[in-house]
């Protein structure tokens, strides 16, 4: 049987911030059936990861992304893979049958079709299938592998995240304030901040565009100094944050949403602190610490069915709400983990 | 006995790039005998050691300062305390007795009165006393912590080094190539250039001030990626070598004299290059490594002994000598480890 897939499409490569007119809808004609001998893996799209790392994959390709498994570029009009949760519609991977939830690469669309890498089958384990894709995915993977394995956090120790509100920030909080830690959070909207104060525990949290000096504003809220910055947006606030840095403090990068889309934009953090108070800056990718992906799970349901912890998600229900969701990254307009329902289960 | 002791002081705070003018001689008047019940040790100092770091010290009080116990601001007019090799003339301490060589904190004057902190009785050990300043003091344990606990390099790894000429970055050099690994240096001049790949047995070497781009320079050295950057420049190098690192490339930062003496001049590194690329960055300094001596001494004895490592010195004659000899740091006119004689044993 073959039905029409439409898929998002970026229409040319995307150097700047994104908009959505950079996207176009496009359709294929896809077999719902296997052929004899082919292992793909025919999947129906239910949910689907907006990151803003993507926009790294639709500029025209730069050094950092050839070096990358992770970042490999997105041609126009092709289809976009993501992260996400889907159903098996057809297999001729004997490890995936009809029916199979899985999760992984899949893509922004209607349906993928997968040659099963980057792909597992997934058991929801009697949770929503969305807290698959962020919670679950790379967005909790990230948030526990830079807290917990780059950054070593001590019971007291103080801990600022920047896009606090965001798919990883939130959860880095949380995992902090769980483990004993002090935890900042910075966002960009007073009810951002009210958030994270008042539901996820934070100890303190303010709004950055209210701030005129984020140097002074980190004094403020760190009068003992940061031992760990987990850093989300680069530029002024990495630069502030290192002024602001205690001995031997550890800065964990996974993204600079700031510079994404604004290549003038870049931290010059003083290396004079970064010596004197020997700091350590680690950029890092979850893909690296799949291998903890088992513990982090269990802890994170653990925290999850016991209330401790709260799941920050911002679903659109919709293809066609893709390219609004994605451009809306870059304007702050999401709380917590931006997802986008395809098709219902 | 009463003796006049000279000694280099700074006539204000040094807030830009150092002149000779800044100096003066000053004398004060000491005793070469211990007060009864004092555990001072008075000390008549043979070789001190000329480091560019000290001139963050005579700023006017920074953060970064302010937080090391390793840079504690230098008052003008008062003594300046510094790394050397000294002799014992009198002691109320009864751990150092009259006659015994010291290594560690004494000062730039002719006598220094130490109370014990940051100093140990030295063998020589059947070598120059200067080598105990430079190759087996500070600048050694900087090289060989650096290298080897911060980048643990593996063979076959390429390696770069800036300011390679100079007293840290030629160890770095020369320890690396004996590890086995690939080794560029850059430096100033044609005879720095010479020395790097003639003398020490570095694979390669550049002038940089004959680079119109250095990420093409290091292009050029480097077609397969740099492993390990050994920084001991910023500034625009750091960004250059960000750009050409392989995945998981490491940093180390112990100096960065193109910034010291120029607040504005500042590493605006790409973020995504380390994100992509895993890239740690570590400030460190080799106080932090006190344990590694033992092992580091050994080492380095044994290839100086065996002629497999070279001793880079630039000794000057005299206390007269110690501005110039520091002045000239910051314009690049030393060779390996900037050292003044005082005395004569």
């Amino acid at each position: 049987m073959e039905v029409t897939n439409k898929y998002v499409a970026i229409k040319a490569q995307v150097d700047g911030a994104p908009e959505e007119s950079d996207f176009e809808f496009k359709t294929e004609l896809i077999s719902l059936t296997v052929k004899p001998g082919s292992k793909d893996i025919i999947i129906k799209n239910l949910y689907v990861s907006i990151d803003p790392y993507q926009v790294n994959r639709m500029k025209t390709l730069s050094d950092s992304q050839k070096t990358s498994e992770f970042a490999v570029g997105i041609k126009p009009g092709e289809v976009i893979d993501a992260y996400g949760v889907g159903k098996v519609v057809a297999s001729g991977n004997q490890e995936f049958e009809k029916g199979d939830y899985v999760v992984g690469l899949i893509s922004w669309g209607e349906y993928s079709i997968s040659k099963g890498v980057i792909l597992s089958k997934l058991d929801p384990m009697g949770l929503p299938l969305s807290y698959h894709v962020g919670l679950l995915g790379l967005s909790g993977l990230t948030a526990y592998a830079g807290l917990f394995e780059i950054c070593k956090p001590k019971k007291g120790e103080k801990v600022f995240v920047s896009a606090a509100s965001g798919s990883v920030g939130n959860l880095v909080g949380q995992y902090a304030k769980l483990f004993g830690c002090y935890v900042v959070g910075c966002a960009g909207s007073p009810k951002k901040v009210k958030l994270l104060k008042e539901k996820l525990g934070f100890d303190e949290a303010f709004n950055y565009k209210e701030e005129t000096d984020l140097n002074l504003a980190l004094q403020r809220y760190f009068p003992e100094g940061i031992d760990i910055y987990f850093d989300n947006v680069g530029a002024g606030m990495l630069e502030a944050a290192i002024l602001n840095m205690n001995l031997k403090g550890r800065v964990a990068v996974c993204g600079v949403i700031s510079e994404y889309t604004d290549t003038g934009k870049r931290a010059a953090p003083d290396m004079l602190n970064i010596i004197y108070k020997r700091i350590s800056i680690q950029g890092f990718l979850a893909g690296d610490y799949m291998s903890l992906f088992p513990e982090f799970a269990s802890m994170t349901i653990d925290h999850v069915r016991t209330g401790k912890m709260h799941v920050l998600e911002d679903v659109s229900i919709g293809l066609e709400t893709v390219p609004s969701a994605f451009v809306g990254l870059f304007h702050g307009y999401n709380v917590g983990k931006r997802i986008v329902q395809v098709s219902e289960d």
